[in-house]
């Protein structure tokens, strides 16, 4: 196990009609008018915007607005919220939404403090802010684990850039998850968000690290549970109980705990990234096509570790002698699984053809590099170079 | 699952070496002066209080001190460090040892900031403070999960009475975990600490909320992983990576985590602080001996849970047709575990006879009623009345 720091204070008010609770909680803190940031018209349509405005209302909390934000969140919009959060005088930042909306919210959470343009902060990570605004958010999709996560992913759109930027300062103050607002969610979203959050676990969970058995029983107990009641979702799109596993899954998957002590990996996620800032595909839909392709490329250079997934995660029985066997059994069975539950299993599917393949593997690796570099390689379990990247997308084409 | 409101915000710091950086850790908060907070000889004998006085002068912070905490720490000394802290103008109380050393550091530091006398809070647990001191620690022995958990308890000793008092505002600001300061401790303690980290465990597991597959699969990676290392460190008390998942495990069992969402028990916790008031015993101890026979008197009430524990936690075959032997196998296999780590099996060994059985089982039943309440049962999973203790203790006797 390798030392660790851990700190992750953000708080979380979970369970049936939290939402109400929002104006009530922000007065606690001591708010008196926040920016509310939301995407389009679902929280319109579904009545949640009414009734956070009631709350606010009951509150005596002020509030200016911005709505807008697209999957892929926009750093154009989010330079829009910067200048409005200063000129309303805004003393928080409450994200109504998804991923999306809460990224977007910690981008203007950290802009609104930063000296310099927001997008610096995406270039070079090795900028480290020493404030932001306070975000509290309430939840619509269990995805992207932003409510209690210190990351958030912004796209230059203009540029076709899709970049991650992790601070512990844009943790939430709080989240509210409630599992009825997913009820209204399209039956796409579901497969979407189950793929970024068995991902978020993923990415924590391979690794060459030894001695990380309480971390890996940990995750494997998580994934179990998303992928027992993921299909139950799927079949009735209002079960709370099945939702409420999902969601309060969706938080500790990504909150950080699991992924202390041990060398994580995020290739995958970084791969995405390069899909979703070229085709705009949905972020979930991404991973579900890549991870797969990506186990069977990289596992040889740790099969115990993917045994121990096709085993533990899986329910392979693990009793026979060939390894190899009982990996590719593992992998088949996620590949059935994304499937059951709605999710595409090649580039193909999401409209994504071969002619951009080296350019996006090239894009991942050749940018954002320090001094010196000439390329950067992504992963950890394995170290994936342009090439790799290639191989990873070729055999997830089609 | 029920709504719940998740806030854990202590920083863990955790690996090799990392009790030297205790200084700068505090001066990156600003203070400037703590009371330094200790139990007996051992942490100068270890070199530990040295290192911390190291570190606490190359960092500018200033220090006062009071050491001579015991196991079942005692209110007398908490009312001194009130009152020494108060003199001094301690800005924090810095814990360097186990749970009795981290609880008695909370009751110092809320009792800083209660206008009446600090054991009103231990004796009528609705009083909700409202401030107190930032507690950091040192941890010395995994076992109470003080170090991450909202909680003390203290012992009025002249009057027999052991109470906790639960408050958010107890969260320690952060605390160190470095496993190496485990080599030293006694053989016994390791027992007694894993009795009371796996406590901590069943006291959320065993629970008739349903839909609670998320924590209950969280809860049983946690106890396998102690059940997997606690006999490899009874074999070596030098072993780093076994005591990083013991002492890993330690701070996630009381955390708070696993048992959002679901009603807890609490039953043996409370039993126990009966035998430690009045006999002085090892907390953990008492647990070891209290749990299985607690656990053979109340399965009959939800048998499918205790099904559970005997087949995901103590490996039971759980394919025969026949729930009662399954149970009472995975009660005898968490005996036998015990015995393997050196843990007591029965009150008599434990050097506690028959004759006080009746007034412990009245005493945790009759004090700190309601107003018109006559008798306060204890426990969630079922309901125990002073009978049903006197029963527990009796089958526990010898």
């Amino acid at each position: 196990m390798l030392n660790f720091d851990y700190h992750a204070p953000s708080r979380i008010v979970f369970g049936k009609d939290t939402q109400k609770q929002v104006g009530d909680l922000l007065k606690g803190y001591g708010i008196k008018k926040v920016l509310l940031h939301y995407g389009g018209g679902s929280i319109k349509k579904s009545g949640l915007y009414d009734q956070v405005i009631a709350s606010l209302k009951g509150a005596g909390i002020g509030w200016a607005e911005l709505g807008g934000v697209k999957p892929n969140p926009r750093l154009t919009l989010v330079r829009e919220g910067i200048a409005l959060s200063k000129k309303e005088g805004a003393e928080l930042i409450l994200a109504v939404g998804g991923g999306s909306v809460i990224d977007s919210a910690k981008a203007i959470a950290a802009g609104v403090c930063y000296d310099g343009d927001v997008w610096e902060l995406y270039q070079d990570n090795s900028i480290s802010i020493t404030k932001a605004m306070p975000v509290a958010t309430i939840l619509t999709i269990p995805a992207a684990g932003s409510e209690s996560s210190e990351g958030t992913v912004i796209t230059d759109e203009e540029n076709s850039r899709k970049y991650p930027y992790n601070h512990n300062l844009l943790r939430p103050l709080f989240s509210i998850l409630n599992p009825e607002l997913f009820f209204t969610l399209p039956k796409a979203q579901l497969g979407y968000g189950v793929a970024d959050i068995m991902s978020h676990l993923f990415e924590r969970y391979f690794t060459n690290t030894q001695n990380t058995d309480l971390t890996d029983r940990l995750i494997e107990a998580n994934l179990r549970t998303i992928i027992k009641y993921a299909p139950v979702v799927y079949g009735n799109m209002e079960d709370y109980d099945a939702w409420a596993e999902i969601g309060f899954g969706g938080f500790t998957a990504h909150g950080g705990l699991f992924g202390m002590g041990r060398e994580q990996d995020w290739g995958c996620h970084d791969m995405e990234h390069e899909l979703s800032a070229y085709y705009d595909v949905p972020h979930g839909g991404g991973l579900a096509v890549l991870t797969p392709a990506w186990m069977t490329y990289v596992y040889k250079e740790n099969v115990p570790m993917f045994v121990q997934f096709a085993v533990n995660v899986m329910g392979v029985d693990g009793s026979f002698r060939d390894p190899d066997a009982i990996v590719l059994e593992g992998i088949d069975r996620l590949r059935a699984f994304f499937k059951r539950i709605g999710l595409p299993g090649t580039l193909a599917e999401l409209g994504i053809g071969e002619d951009k393949l080296e350019m996006m593997a090239k894009q991942g690796t050749h940018t954002r590099l320090s001094p010196g570099q000439t390329e950067k390689p992504l992963g950890g379990l394995k170290k994936l170079y342009w090439q790799d990247i290639l191989a990873i997308y070729k055999l997830a084409a089609k």
